[in-house]
């Protein structure tokens, strides 16, 4: 997408044709800068610290991180090793095993010496099905906006809440949950986004708001507390937000405050839609959700907040008593039932295992564990 | 209630015996002063500004506010103006037109010479039965903890978890939701409360976890999106919070994210209480709540945050993209269907037209208008 008008992907092959640049997530939207990646180490650091964040992009990056990690010692040992140590860096968001997983399985046959290019083949392979699937996403997300544009609440434009960032910069490009908004606005709808701001890191109101301006499509930021209120006075057609995780079931790992828009929405007669390639399936999980770690990550992003001082630097500030304990759940999960559609690469389905299955015949088989 | 082991409580007579002293309550947690209040005008810009704010301290705060106009000038036209000026500060709390009009009716008939000491006395009095109310909502509420505690979840504490700033410093002394957590506190039982930041201006993170600090009492802020994922692990064993204003048919006007806690809270079974003072209920509003005017405030509260930086400074940052647009509503409203019980100063009540009309006859009569 476009940054300063100039086309974007948010992870590349750098010019010397190895080390991988990345945008720098942690440092918008006051500053656009990459970051280079040069090791497995830098990889796995810049998943785990959120340089790079989003179910999607994890899962590219780690496939570069294997490239890295081969690069250094192509070696069955290595692999494994760089693996796990990958792996290990996020526990929620299903791409990253995925991604990994695939691009081990391509090298794995190999001799040492054939390795690192097959995995670089690979994860440019990864990369650009990401696009493509963001793109497919966008087009079957459009055919909805295209219904509730029919039915708008407001005469003069679409009214869409999403939560966190599930743009194109949480994947390689387009996005899952912005795809469809991105094709509505580029073909002349009036699109409108709630963005809520997503404590405690801030993604709606640091990436989303940002993405959506570099785009030119009119956007509100809220707090996270607002969405509620506004479905109840009929300001918001649908949500549309991403998923980390997705079990068989169809139950909707995602973003911590997911679940508190699901339930307002069901309340209030506002469709839910998740958004999500399916590669975020989790398809070893058939019934129930206790299979899914909910990371729980530093209580600083709780306790304080970084932004822009009016002298013009980045700045971190402590938000409540220093001497106050916090807690920090990542994510939570929205029940099936509370979901009105799931908007895949390969159409739109009813949220729930027969939805998924329908779309996913080749691994509707698969689920025989707890489901039985 | 304790500030540093010495007691205090949020609005007092100066030693002068006229002015007003309160608690700069923007500037907690980080700083703890009091701001003098010498006039109308300071008293309104106080209320406007949020240096005062809670529906019983607004109250409060306004009374004292006509008590000042009427030492500037007694008549009839300063009396009304001082009124309106004061009601004009903040749209949505009740008790702050409560409370103006109890000192109206108080002083109005009385030779000019007379109201100003039958204004500081009418004054003191709302401060006074403030106090007592709370205190009366605290011993009701405890009855409510104690039944919690026999069926607590988990084996060591009982977890509440509560929205926005009803304590103490909503109110003159001891707060509305978190009296009975006090008053079980100093009861022995282990109480832990949840604590929600409640963005865009963190009265949770800044108020609340500061005066169960000053107080000795376990608690964990958390974001505003954490709620509902704590409820369905079983982690919160009843919702406590205060309302702005509630209509005589039990729907709860109160901190914007209120409603999607009371969500949560039915979609879990966990028992969601209001805490309220008689004052709070607009007997006028008996049905419908197109009659209650949601505040709109600053964007800026949404675009931006104060907080200490490393250096120790009180500082102001900002979140999102400069240009990216805000939207700053106060408050939201939870139907009564989702509220398990009402906690009032006299007594438990269910949520709801006939539960407040057995607590409150005397108004029960009132509710003549949309009702019909």
């Amino acid at each position: 997408m476009n940054v300063n008008g100039k086309a974007y992907r948010s992870i590349w092959l750098a010019s010397d044709g190895w080390s991988v640049e990345v945008i720098d997530q942690t440092r918008l939207p006051h500053e656009f800068v990459a970051a280079r990646l040069t090791s497995l180490e830098e990889a796995a650091e810049a998943i785990r610290t959120m340089v790079v964040r989003g179910a999607p992009l994890i899962g590219a990056t780690a496939a570069y991180g294997l490239c890295l990690a081969l690069r250094e010692d192509p070696s069955d040992d290595s692999l494994r090793a760089a693996a796990g140590r990958l792996i290990d860096t996020r526990p929620t968001a299903v791409n990253l095993t995925w991604a990994v997983r695939r691009v081990q399985d391509a090298v794995m046959p190999l001799p040492e010496g054939q390795r690192i290019e097959a995995a670089y083949e690979c994860a440019a392979e990864i990369c650009d099905e990401d696009v493509r699937t963001n793109q497919a996403i966008g087009r079957h997300g459009l055919t909805l906006l295209r219904d509730h544009w029919e039915h708008r609440r407001q005469h003069d434009r679409l009214n869409i809440l999403t939560h966190c960032n599930a743009g194109w910069l949480a994947t390689v490009d387009w996005g899952t949950a912005l795809a469809p908004v991105y094709l509505a606005h580029d073909h002349g709808m009036p699109v409108h986004v709630w963005v809520d701001e997503t404590r405690p890191r801030n993604q709606g109101a640091s990436l989303t708001a940002w993405e959506l301006l570099q785009h030119g499509i009119s956007h509100t930021v809220i707090v996270d507390n607002a969405g509620g209120h506004l479905m109840q006075r009929n300001l918001v057609d649908c949500c549309l937000v991403g998923t980390d995780r997705t079990t068989a079931a169809g139950d909707v790992c995602n973003k911590i405050g997911t679940y508190l828009k699901a339930l307002a929405a069901r309340d209030n007669n506002v469709p839910f839609y998740v958004a999500l390639p399916g590669s975020t399936i989790d398809w070893s999980i058939g019934k129930g959700t206790a299979g899914i770690e909910i990371e729980q990550r530093d209580v600083a992003e709780v306790t304080g907040i970084a932004g822009l001082t009016a002298r013009g630097e980045v700045e971190r500030i402590q938000l409540g008593p220093a001497a106050s304990p916090a807690a920090n759940y990542a994510f939570d999960i929205t029940p099936a039932h509370l979901v009105t559609s799931f908007i895949t690469e390969r159409g739109i389905c009813p949220a729930g295992r027969e939805g998924l299955a329908s779309l996913y015949p080749e691994h509707a088989g698969v689920d025989v564990g707890e489901a039985r």
